[in-house]
């Protein structure tokens, strides 16, 4: 059996051994070596296979890591992280001390640039580009690969409307697949498909209106195609656009016929391309699912709900509203900040607006949170979905500051669900109207209730709800987390001296329920899946000194650095809030 | 004397029973009206003097408040409240308990939508415009006024990206005067100016890409082509731009000619227009000068050193940088998201980049700075200018929020100056070189030392400073609160019962000093410009938690609501921060 091409090939010195014509093979090589590793492990597949020809390409005609190269989002960069040093490590993808799942700069100097979040390549790579022109380096290349969904927010363009008054050595790849994790949106997806059918660049296009020099489009899976365009623009000066059309999923079929479902599918069969069969097993459903069919619920009954999406119809499942009720739902695209104050101008005029966002991706719109719907006191419902310890994406996707960043802001209510129901609940309690905006935040992944489709009943806001009572050491949980409290209580020597308090309201806090718990109970612990610092237990020890509680008050929670990827249970551990380590310190302070 | 026509006017129905021949003369009464009241009670001038016939033309052709109009950054707005039946208050403008310098839903019906911040209007107002449109109401007119400055920010974009894809009836006006506080800047600013010179739509123009109808340019000072144009405009359906040329400062001579100073000039002579002459008195610097003029001084000696504002080199003093080392200094333009995640490609490449933004403005990169900064642990120097309560600018601006929104994030460091010294010490510490990000916050304004250009010294990261030694209250201040806290000391019955502690750092905490103070005196007092909730004392609490100390702690800072504009004096007072209130909390616990 012939030797691998893929297998003379450790850095990209190697690749550029090859001759031009090998490179298809290669492609195909490393397209199989992706899926056969994917199929088993999990993770992004769909963006990768899109962009095989792409990373070959560009590592081939670009001195890398000498030339600098950003992948936007990063997500599709699997093919770019096998080429660059990382091919035998490649099986720890995604796991706990395993290679990032995105590019991370600490693991290989090939990766410039750490992303995760969508629209910031282009930003680091002008800053990259600004540098070596200040370094008096003329020759250095500075790419960033942007996808179509990607460069529609509004921080590409910031930083397109920067680049393009520089004559810095940039080249901004286009990849366009009309895609980002769900079709693209707006007008400029509708322009590029124009572009794209006219099939050759206008003569005063949008970019060229920003000063790139735009090429294009060209067939991103044509490698001769790409290699030449690519040599060609090395040795053009100034902000250039190279448009490429690829097609998400490319080589394997289904992954090309469902690109939502392929984006990241799971286990799969790698010969076959088809999905592992489901368990037949009734689970659980996830919160996302509560979370859209309750919507769908709600929104039968009261006309006023509309449902609000920054380009996560599938991953929060507003996709059922928007099936059910699509002129009431909305997929803005990766436009968390429009997102925000659009649903600020529905409420103006006395509509329900659930803005569904991943906790993670609603720092991006921090300053309409606080500018555009809480100083004007707009009853925006926010749906912080994937909130917590995500797992698997680690740093850049855990939902881990969101209560520090939001109890600081006046007049929003912020509510953790710790089970399906009190999702329902609270979803139904908030389109009754509320006086001012709501964030409830709930975790990716399933709960742990079957009968979860239960009649609504109203939540007295600020209420908290004792789960178990007790002596000597009282547990305060938030969401979720008091599943592990629980669990940690029933393993423990001596149950019966410690309650469990589900305070689900991080604001406004229950004070009345927490002055009985502070008089009762000698030692408190807080437990929350979110930081410490500035946190649920922070608030709780705020309460204590305005109160004069002198208590012992211990806080749980994510302690002050970034945690890594791993599976949420794992990171749980790692972070002191799981059972287990719950029942550690409930043992110690016994 | 005949009667003005603008005593004629309180609401705009009044001003729809003028002839268009008539406009003209109201627009010279309005900016009389405007002038004379700005020269004696300061405010934002320029910026209304430019759109007075726009704000005529505005309210003459559509039927407000039944039309939603809604001005993006909201300075601009003076003859729009003047015409809104607040005439008579204008005098109060700005004043505690006056009207807002901006439009304030509170305020007036008129006001569809409280703005402060750029780039908010088109969002909210697709937002009304769908709330229409589901309303099944097809006369309703939705109008966005936004400046060419605040529409290259990519939240407009994000907004424009949307409301290409739908038919709503809404239009953008485009108010392009080439400059925001300071010229704008950027890609899109000179294909405008292209656009402006060739005087005459383009036929595939940027916003015709984005599906918009785009019409114009138009002068913006010719009432009888704006009023024609806008009626035209209201008989055409779906979204609409429509590009209005206008002079800021249009009027006065002085204002048209120095736009930035004009911008908000103080007090003026009305008939003059010349600024009032300063007072030979030698003054304290601005802090703002400090930074300007420092980072002069340090980038001499150290070529690393790059300064980065978002449209605020005015405003920030980075002017003096970007006089002195033009190719070292960067005004992006209002674009903070893109400014940070720059920053943070530069620094990637070994620069040493101050990145100076409004503490309220920050709040636009909140994401940028904890996932491409800190995440990075790229050493990037924020610069948070105006923080704390800024006074006048009132709610919108205040920067009360950033302690608690940095603090929860890792790996970052956060230190206040008390004064003029230390501002210059610590950009010449940070500089030299520190393992991750630093942010570096001070107020608006003056300091308190004439001799602050005093030899460089390092501040070691982390450590506090005791400014008097006391036996039972120890109060610990951040920033210039030291100022108010030892005024009050001074004149507290038992001064020498009360220490008084700088801590400077709020992250990393000195915790070896709190050890020493809490082991010491009974009382701690927190004193800070900024948000109880989650903010230094919040950290102060849970570092007594941490260590079981049970101390009784007094949390001073900016209760959980929203300020309202005042002095900054008369803020603080309300805040309980003032060194009266903090008198009156000293004496309660002595």
């Amino acid at each position: 059996m012939p030797k691998k091409l893929l297998d003379t090939i450790q850095f990209p010195v190697d690749l550029r051994k090859l001759s031009k014509e090998n490179l298809p093979q290669l492609a195909k090589e490393l397209r199989e070596f992706i899926i056969n590793i994917v199929a088993v492990k999990e993770g992004h597949l769909g963006a990768s296979l899109g962009v095989i020809e792409l990373t070959i390409a560009l590592h081939y005609v670009f001195n890398t890591p000498e030339d600098k190269l950003v992948w936007d989002v990063g997500h599709q960069a699997y093919g770019h992280k096998i080429l660059t040093g990382r091919k035998d490590l490649f099986h720890t993808n995604r796991s706990l001390h395993g290679i990032s799942g995105f590019p991370k700069i600490s693991e290989s100097e090939y990766d410039t640039f750490g992303t995760g979040h969508s629209s910031t390549a282009i930003s680091a790579t002008l800053g990259m580009a600004i540098a070596s022109q200040l370094n008096g380096n003329q020759s250095r290349q500075h790419i960033a690969v942007v996808g179509d969904a990607s460069i529609a927010s509004g921080m590409a363009f910031e930083a397109l409307n920067h680049a393009g008054v520089t004559n810095t050595n940039i080249l901004v790849i286009l990849n366009d697949n009309a895609i980002g994790i769900d079709p693209s949106v707006g007008a400029l997806k509708a322009y590029f498909t124009k572009v794209n059918l006219n099939g050759a660049p206008e003569t005063d296009n949008i970019f060229e209106a920003l000063n790139f020099k735009y090429s294009g489009p060209v067939d991103g899976h044509d490698l001769k195609k790409l290699t030449s365009e690519l040599e060609k623009l090395k040795h053009i000066e100034g902000p250039k656009l190279l448009h490429v059309i690829t097609k998400k999923g490319k080589g394997l079929r289904q992954a090309e016929e469902n690109q939502v479902t392929y984006h990241a599918p799971g286990k799969f069969n790698a010969e076959t391309g088809d999905l592992l069969p489901k368990s037949n097993e009734v689970l659980p459903p996830k919160f996302q699912d509560v979370f859209g069919q309750t919507i769908v619920e709600l929104a039968i009954d009261n006309v006023k709900i509309i449902g609000i999406t920054p380009a996560m119809p599938s991953g929060s499942s507003l996709r059922y509203m928007m099936d059910s009720f699509p002129e009431r739902a909305f997929d803005v695209g990766i436009a968390e900040q429009h997102a925000v104050t659009f649903a600020a101008g529905l409420a103006t005029q006395g509509y329900i607006v659930f803005c569904n966002i991943y906790s993670t991706f609603l720092q991006r719109a921090y300053d309409q949170v606080i500018h555009d719907v809480c100083l004007q006191k707009l009853p925006v419902i926010f749906c912080l979905d994937r909130a917590g310890l995500v797992g698997e994406d680690g740093p850049t996707h855990h939902g881990i500051f969101d209560i520090a960043y939001l109890r600081c802001i006046p007049e929003i209510i912020i509510f953790a669900p710790r089970n399906e129901v009190e999702l329902r609940n609270i979803m139904f309690t908030a389109q009754l109207g509320l006086p001012g905006p709501i964030a409830i935040r709930y975790p990716r992944g399933r709960g742990r209730m079957l009968d979860w489709q239960q009649p609504f009943s109203k939540i007295n806001i600020g209420e908290g709800t004792p789960l178990k009572e007790g002596s000597k050491i009282a547990i305060l949980t938030l969401g979720t987390m008091s599943t592990n409290a629980m669990e940690a209580i029933q393993n423990t020597s001596a149950s019966e001296k410690i309650g469990c308090f589900d305070m689900r309201f991080v604001k406004p806090l229950d004070e009345k329920l927490l002055h009985t718990i502070f008089r009762k109970y000698k030692t408190i612990i807080t437990v929350e899946d979110g930081v410490i610092s500035g946190g649920f237990g922070s608030s709780i020890s705020e309460f204590a000194s305005r109160n004069n509680f002198i208590n012992t008050l211990v806080i749980l929670g994510v302690p002050d650095r970034f945690p890594e990827h791993g599976s949420v249970a794992e990171l749980q551990e790692l972070s002191g809030i799981s059972s287990e380590k719950i029942q550690q310190t409930l043992e110690q302070y016994l």
